[in-house]
C-alpha cells in the first residue's frame, strides 16, 4: 500500500489535505484516484488507512479511516551524532540509520571533517536529509521519521538532554578497545547517544571530551569500516545486544 | 601504507613481480618509486612488508621482507549466498560482506531475482565482483579476499560442503519468525551458510528447500531492510552474538 507522510495531522481530524511533495507524488507518480486507499503516517508513530476523496493539481484530500497498528519502535531511544560525510555518503547514513531505528540524527562538525562548510551551512542540507529520512521511513514501513538537526559543532552534542549511555565508535585498535567490551554488560538503557566520527576519526581533544562525559568507546571488530557503514553495523550490534524491539 | 594484492606468491619466494591492474595502480596511481615500502598480501591471510626494486611500464618488482601480522580472521567461516541484485547494489553487497568478514560469496539465481541473466551470465560479472572484493580488502586492512563464485542456481548452494549452520534472512513477520530466536542459542559453529534473498524475498519452494536442509529463519528486526543492507546487518548480528574475532 502507498504510504503518505503527513506531519501535521490535527487531533481528531478526519479530513486531511495533503500538499507539496507528497501530493505531487500521490497524484503524478502513484496516479492515485478518488476511492483509492493509502496509508497515512505522521512521522511520530501514528498511522491510518485513508481514502482519497479529491485529487487536484495542488493537493490531494483524504478521509482518515481506522488506525493502522504501526511497526513497533525500539525501546531504546538512540540519537546518532555523526561527523559530516560527503553528499551521497551522508544520504546513505541517514537512510540506513532511519531503517535501523534511530530516534534522532545530529550531523556534527568535528576536527577531522573534510567536507567544506559551504556544503552544509545553509538549511538546504538538513531539508534534504529530512527528505531522505522520510523516504526511508516509507520504504521500511516505519511510522516514525527521526528528528533531523542541522549540523552543529561537536561540543554542542553535550548540550542536548543527557542520554543514559554514551557510546563512541572508534577504529580497530584505537584507545585499546576490544570488541565486546564493558558497555555490553550494561542493562538496556532508556536512551543512547551514539557517536560516529568522520573518515578521519576523532581528534585527541574530542576523545578527551567523550571521556569527560562518561562515554564508552565501542569497537566494531578488527577490520576498518568506512564511516558510511558504521551506523548500520553499530545499530545492529545494539539491537542484537538489547533486543530488536 | 599502500597495500598490494598478489594472489600467487610461491612458497619461499623473496622476489615478486607484480603485473596487471596492481602494477598499474602502483606505478601510475600511487607513483611508487624504487626503495618505497608497501604491504603485499596474498588474499589468503598472509601479508609481508615489501620493498620496491624496479618499476617499468608493465610491472613492479618487489622484494619481500618480514611477515606482517595480518588482521585476525573471524573464527566462524561464513559463506554468503545472496540473490543477485542490480549492479551497484551487488557491488555494495560484495564490499560490505568483505569488510564484515565473510569467507566466500555465492551470488544465487532465485525465483524472485529480477536482474536479467544477460547482466551476469558471462564471466565479466564475477571478475568485477572479485575486483570489488580486492579493493574492499585493501581498504579494511584484511589480508583475506573472500572467494567469489559465478552466479549459480539456488538449488546448487546445497551441493557445496555442508555448513554447520544454515541461516536464512527473512522479512519482518515472514514465517512467524521473531528477532532473536532459536539460532542465537546455538553455540558458535565452525561454519555458517548465510542465505539472503533478493528484494522480492524467497519463493515458497525455496522456503521449503531451506527447511528441508535444516535452515533457521532469521529476522533482523521489525522494519523492512533493503536487500543491499541485509548482509552487513546480519554479519554484525552474528559477530555480536558469537564474538567479533
Amino acid at each position: 500500500m502507498t504510504r503518505v507522510y503527513m506531519p501535521d495531522v490535527a487531533a481528531g481530524a478526519t479530513r486531511v489535505e495533503v500538499r507539496g511533495d507528497e501530493a505531487h507524488h500521490l497524484s503524478r507518480v502513484v496516479r492515485a484516484r478518488v476511492g483509492d486507499v493509502v496509508g497515512l503516517f505522521d512521522g511520530r508513530g501514528r498511522e491510518w488507512r485513508a481514502r482519497v476523496d479529491e485529487v487536484t493539481k495542488q493537493s490531494v484530500v483524504v478521509t482518515l479511516g481506522e488506525d493502522v497498528p504501526a511497526v513497533v519502535e525500539p525501546s531504546v531511544q538512540v540519537t546518532l551524532a555523526i561527523g559530516v560525510l560527503k553528499g551521497d555518503q551522508m544520504d546513505s547514513v541517514v537512510r540506513d540509520a532511519t531503517v535501523m531505528g534511530v530516534s534522532a540524527i545530529v550531523p556534527i562538525a568535528t576536527d577531522h571533517v573534510t567536507v567544506p562548510a559551504r556544503a552544509w551551512r545553509d538549511d538546504g542540507a538538513a531539508a534534504r536529509w529530512h527528505r531522505v529520512a522520510v523516504a526511508a521511513a516509507k520504504q521500511c514501513q516505519r511510522a516514525v521519521v527521526p528528528r533531523m538537526s542541522a549540523v552543529v559543532p561537536f561540543a554542542e552534542v553535550w548540550t542536548a538532554p543527557r542520554a543514559a549511555l554514551v557510546l563512541a565508535c572508534v577504529e580497530p585498535g584505537a584507545l585499546g578497545v576490544t570488541p565486546g567490551s564493558a558497555w555490553q554488560t550494561i542493562a538496556r538503557p532508556a536512551s543512547v547517544l551514539l557517536l560516529v566520527g568522520p573518515e578521519g576519526g576523532w581528534s585527541d581533544p574530542e576523545v578527551a571530551q567523550i571521556g569527560a562525559h562518561g562515554g564508552h568507546a565501542v569497537s566494531l571488530g578488527p577490520r576498518t569500516l568506512r564511516a558510511e557503514l558504521v551506523p548500520a553495523v553499530a545499530m545492529a550490534t545494539l539491537w542484537s545486544t538489547w533486543g530488536w524491539t
